[in-house]
């Protein structure tokens, strides 16, 4: 997929910030945190997660769905965004 | 939006499905039965709401983005695809 | 399950707004009104679900688990969240 | 929180997979891999944080909800996971 440079980076941000969110939840178990604490940790990584999915979609949708070079690789690319959209939609 | 009859129907036939799962639902409340079986009813309402969401969204990408007349339509349909899919991916 | 009349028709109510709003999308789907509104309808919908969903089992927890007679009730309306809220973690 | 050691080991795997998922994402991202490889590992991660979160909150209402010591700790455990129920029931 042809991503900018810029839009690379951002996602790759986005993953080492969550890798880290990720961390600080697995700290969190081993140092036996208020349990509250923990659940928030979770929750956080995961609306984290979500972000970072729901932009890479939207990136998905832009470039390759409405700018697509013809109409078969934009019906291709619609395929593929309703198949993973029904991950999540449930 | 221009669906077909037999598209219209289908959709028209789930949601009065969904409204006989929400009945049940209630009566199930007014009747006081047993809380597993209330709550169950209600998963099955959800399910079956997020099932018609994921066909509405299937025929929107479909039929407003892939098949839009021109790109302007395209991207019109592709921003408001963004916009309905940021309120379920969370 | 004893759920105060009060109660009752708080959820009840809730449903017939439902309702109402998935007759108000079969009417968008007839009319063949803009698909960003008819999705915006199915997207509030599905919000309003969700929310007497997270009513329901928020009673489940402070009624059926935190209050129940006895340990041996207290699991089984534990196991039965644990069955209802893995339909919805996905 | 008091986890055992075995369910601690078996959180902190998961995790571990977890972020190596990431990391598979991220790689496909640099590399720029095919769009649908792309989300798919993405949604895989998704999936695997939502089996986590589910693990984690089960284990909240079976030790700290169903076998709190008293009825205040297992008031304020349910109160907790009302308050991250609602982060998820979205």
């Amino acid at each position: 997929m042809a991503h900018t440079i810029k839009e690379k980076s951002k996602i790759l941000a986005r993953v080492n910030r969550i890798k880290g969110q990720l961390e600080a939840f697995a700290k969190s178990i081993e140092s036996e945190q208020d349990e509250y604490q923990v659940m928030q940790l979770l929750a956080s990584c995961r609306g984290a997660l979500n972000g970072l999915m729901a932009e890479v979609v939207e990136g998905h949708i832009r470039e390759h769905i409405v700018e697509a070079e013809n109409k078969k690789l934009a019906a291709e690319a619609g395929e593929e965004l309703i198949d993973i959209m029904k991950s999540f939609i449930k």
